[in-house]
């Protein structure tokens, strides 16, 4: 799902700014303004997320600059791969590199990490998604990144489904009382999920009508059981702990769904380079 | 350096609304208002980093929370270590805890990362710097948290210190005509640092009268004969991958500082949790 | 469902920005400053909405002001009924008054019209709902005032709950390419609605596996049909047209949900009034 | 009067982001791009006012958009009728549809009801103007879709005209001294109204030397004994429950002006729609 | 005419901000919090203007400042007179300092410079007013000082009165048809003034209709028989040239009002300073 | 030093607003489009500073705009002599002229005075640098036009350089116990200037290791005897009541820098104009 840049153009402005701050005096002292070429290149092996930042970011420092894509989003590349070629002014360039690498480095390495999760459940029932364990500021961005590694979104934050937790389940007086509850206050197109530790707890969402049920931190031996007695009627999603060892044998419980802060909390910078010609 | 909270307000608001959206629909739904109090707690080793920001983020949802810091800014905490204890409003303390957490995650990550790797050059003459490499939006936190752990920091942005690269000495015809036409350009406050390749490089800097000399990649010999050469004439950075394997190496070169965008690139989430009482 | 000042306080000191420009230069001139007591009232019977919104107001232009609430969110007045009495220093009081009668009057005529298509089709299984006919720039206050009149929110922009309409459709070669290719895109916690014209689409959207059906402009015999074809299986939305003459007959269908914008574009402001005593 | 795109295109920006949250989810993924016509058309007679606005709401969604207007602004328009084609990007049409709409359906709303009472008053003496009672944060495209429908602009906000009430006289002790210490605050070039109850109150104001009394709730009677005494001396404008049915007798009273929250608070959007071709 | 902090209070922010960047680094490193008492004083004779900017901007830094205002708005002081106390915290103090100073001195300089030329009209029948050259950005600001030194506003901006010049009078066919075609479109009102160059431009702007002209660049014989020709039917404004050595002499010529750009464009900084105790 | 208009852009569009408000309404009751050539002109001797913003400005109001320009930054113009020419349409050009003016007036009085101060030092070994007392929220424009003069920046801001001052002092006990703090808490990369008042605290300030001595309001005599002391181990800037009578005197002590406020708050505008052709 590509984005319109009007959704992140102000973000990537205020990411320029915060690195140029009165100006980038080097540069700027030189004076350059002639038109060169710089390279962007892979160092290490890695699944491609952030391009179109990149080529919007170059644009806001200048309008006329022109862009070659060698490897779109999602597509994987090796080490000294090209992965896009930019033709602008010298200042621009260099004001902008960092910038825009930092951004590039950080969601290849949440697309690279996420697409290999994503393999680990190959073949099973089970769908990958993310949490809202995001970087403040900039969910947006890594969470498309999941999405190009082959993963989908859970919620995009507090507002667009709901998740009832065990203090609100305390502070309604039960599962049934809280769905009942949640359900009149929120629009009728989003979904509520239930939040339950054990078998007695999943039951009780199914009877409030709950649509998704996640499994807690759940070993995989409940979580088996639980698979057995939603049969279909509730969406399961599995949670709490789930890392590139444990994936697959919760994947194989059969449940739908198997959320992991780890493909962004997790994910370290994939080494990219940017040089002029 | 303790930040004053007018310079990380607005961006405490940005983010809670990046989560907030429309509301948060679960919580609201019920209509919770009473007070209660959570503890934030250690699950695993680490260096804490970010409670003024936990602080003010939930002061801004709720003026009347109250706060008792168990572990402050760049103490070690062991696993079930209580950091903080807040009292507010219920809905406050819901609305506010993923992005509380994921804040202080990232920020305790970065610190304990950064004081492994101070810890490693203890003893030799070097001192840990952090790069430009930050999350964009984070700087100003991400650098915070390197200070907490003990490194110090690089420039702060392309506008606090000039840093002339490959592409500015092409572009000025040499190492000595560029630092000459910067030095005209910038605050005279500003220091200018020029990155070399070789001794030849870093001879021309010392003639040209730059301040810092970034030893680009080098390896750890030619470290050594540079240290050697440049006698404490100029300040000596080296830069260029390192990582917690090689950084008591290069600093037993005798170089003045070591640059390391590793202690944020690499740095992944500590596990941090909160809980209502 | 109450909201959080913080998602609406930027929203209020822009409207009072509006009005104020660079001064209210009436009052300022006189110098007020005196402490002093208004009543809000009803001119004409209304159903209240916006109260929350008129205290933050105050609050922003008189931190001290204080504030008794005489009719809630949500209750009714009788002409000549009071609804808030505020304290605040006369200048805020000026200053504030058009800009909190404006949004308490479209609000309450929001509220006060909604609760009259409610009390419509009282007795059914339809519950009403709003639509994204929405003044610019109001959404989140106005759909408010439609959970306050009584009556749940649709989807709160295009970003909450797929909607599937016919140039979709078309784009993807049909209901179930298009149904397939949107749930790979969306968060999976998102439901998939789609708009269908007869029952032959009606069909092919349960085939796809779609969440919700929008019967377009159906008259209430096809609608009838829909709701013994769907027989519980997906849920029915009837649109378009919708008013206080037909929603009861429609109601009468056995439909899920209707979505009326009717209810926003077609309010009035209520008559209320402030008095300074 | 044409309004710069300066003074509204960061409004319109904020009203596509109110719809599109985090992105236009269905269509986003549905990946749709290629170029598409659409036609913006009346569903029942109205007056338009707003295309402006929405032409530069799809060139900020589609810079490369082009438009052909049939209906330009305050020109009438009968059902069916055509009143603009857009050439642009089928996601963009498809995202910036309802926004649009929403607009130009709600100023287009204002318009036609501005011109219907317009209407009434031709041949006397009286011109309508609007009040400040308009929407929070719409009041420049509100008092735009006045002009439009043929009245004329009140002041524009509590900046632009000094107008002294009741308790602004209480305060000062008078009318007289009120006029006075409001000349000595206010910008020399902007008028000072005076609210007037009863005929000894306005002659008070012309003694002062207010430049326009406002009659307020008048019944026609004293109005036309005011503009007697008035005798071309102060401008008249007559307020106070003005709507359709009574606004030509109080016209023929005499008055110069008569200001009507009606044309705002109680005009119901115009029904248009819009459709891919 | 004093102003409310919400039309002020995002500017200073905006002020510190600019001098803060990243934080105040030597303060900051110092780890001062401990309150303090400065006192802010004199250094020349001058007219205070700005004391309540000051007042907020420190409560900006510290919401526990309180103040001692020793002379207020539009007072002289003597070289060394104490202006202000303030007791904050020592941080506070140094972070706000200069930002403060820089605002107080201006203001004060446009105060002082004020005053002095509306002494040298005293006793004739104009009024100083000031004009539109103003600082960007600091326009509110500046006309408040404009009226603390005792002259009165010329318009604020574009918007709040009609000002008709030889480009309008050219484009439109005439000064009687810029008058007609003017006072359709703008706010009824708001006043027109129109620039007139000589006897017969005044006599045509009088028949026009025209509440004011502005004798632009005129001699002060001419003014002189403006003056008789005017004979009080329009109000006459003196512009062009104006400085303390001709003021007068155009004051006594009988015009109303004598527009002045000097009082800000040729107004220098006074010298006050700040002192922690 | 070029700036970036990514830097500015965004205070060009908020000094427009602050002139437009709600719109020009003259210019656009005449309904203004045709294209239209403007040109700028100095009408007294001054350095050119902002024609670069001048232009911008221009570019926001017409996208279509053209320019020629005559006098570049930094160069000498006399009465007369064109800076300037503008082709837009002539609403963008009545509507941006006193803006585009008042800042180009602004820049050309500082960077005229900032030359004349420049020449006074000509031969001697200081460097004319500026002080922190610049026009709240005009800093980057202000030190942009004392480059364009010819003389260097100091710092930007509280930010980018440490300064300690007495305060300072006091609270840590010592310029020494200072020096080792504020090294501790800044930015490797920035200098410590030290402000002194006497030969003993030069002499601590050189122990302590710090980059710059200001020496704050010392006598000449005391400067020459500093320059001795110093011999070039530490960096001295002169500072405090320097005006052009005395700067000469000054420079001639022998120190390196000599930092004057007075280039910008004794600096008046300039007088330009604009006249349609």
């Amino acid at each position: 799902m590509r984005l319109h840049p009007l959704l992140y153009r102000r973000s990537l402005e205020e990411f320029l700014k915060e690195d140029l701050g009165h100006g980038d005096i080097t540069t700027l002292s030189l004076g350059l303004s002639s038109k060169a070429e710089a390279v962007v290149r892979a160092k290490e092996p890695l699944v491609v997320a952030g391009i179109p930042f990149v080529v919007e970011l170059f644009r806001i420092l200048d309008p006329e600059a022109t862009f070659e894509v060698m490897r779109g989003e999602g597509e994987e590349a090796a080490e000294g791969d090209e992965l896009l070629r930019i033709r602008a002014s010298v200042d621009a360039l260099l004001m902008g590199e960092r910038t825009a690498l930092n951004l590039l480095q950080r969601l290849s390495g949440i697309a690279t990490l996420t697409k290999s999760m994503v393999e680990a459940v190959r073949g099973t029932r089970a769908t990958l998604v993310d949490t809202r364990k995001t970087t403040p500021g900039l969910r947006l961005f890594e969470k498309y990144a999941v999405r190009v590694g082959g993963a989908r979104n859970h919620r995009m934050g507090l507002y667009d489904c709901a998740m009832i937790k065990d203090n609100h389940i305390k502070a309604a007086g039960g599962i049934k009382k809280a769905v009942e509850a949640v359900r009149k206050g929120i629009p009728y197109t989003a979904r509520i999920e239930v939040e339950v530790r054990n078998l007695e707890e999943l039951e009780e969402a199914m009877e409030a009508g709950a649509d998704i049920a996640l499994l807690d931190n759940m070993d995989v031996s409940t979580m088996r059981k639980a698979v057995e007695l939603a049969a279909g009627r509730i969406l399961l999603e599995a949670s709490g702990g789930i890392n590139p060892q444990n994936i697959r044998e919760v994947a194989e419980t059969g449940v739908d769904y198997i959320s992991a802060g780890f493909i962004i909390h997790h994910a370290v910078w994939k080494d990219i380079n940017m040089k002029l010609l």
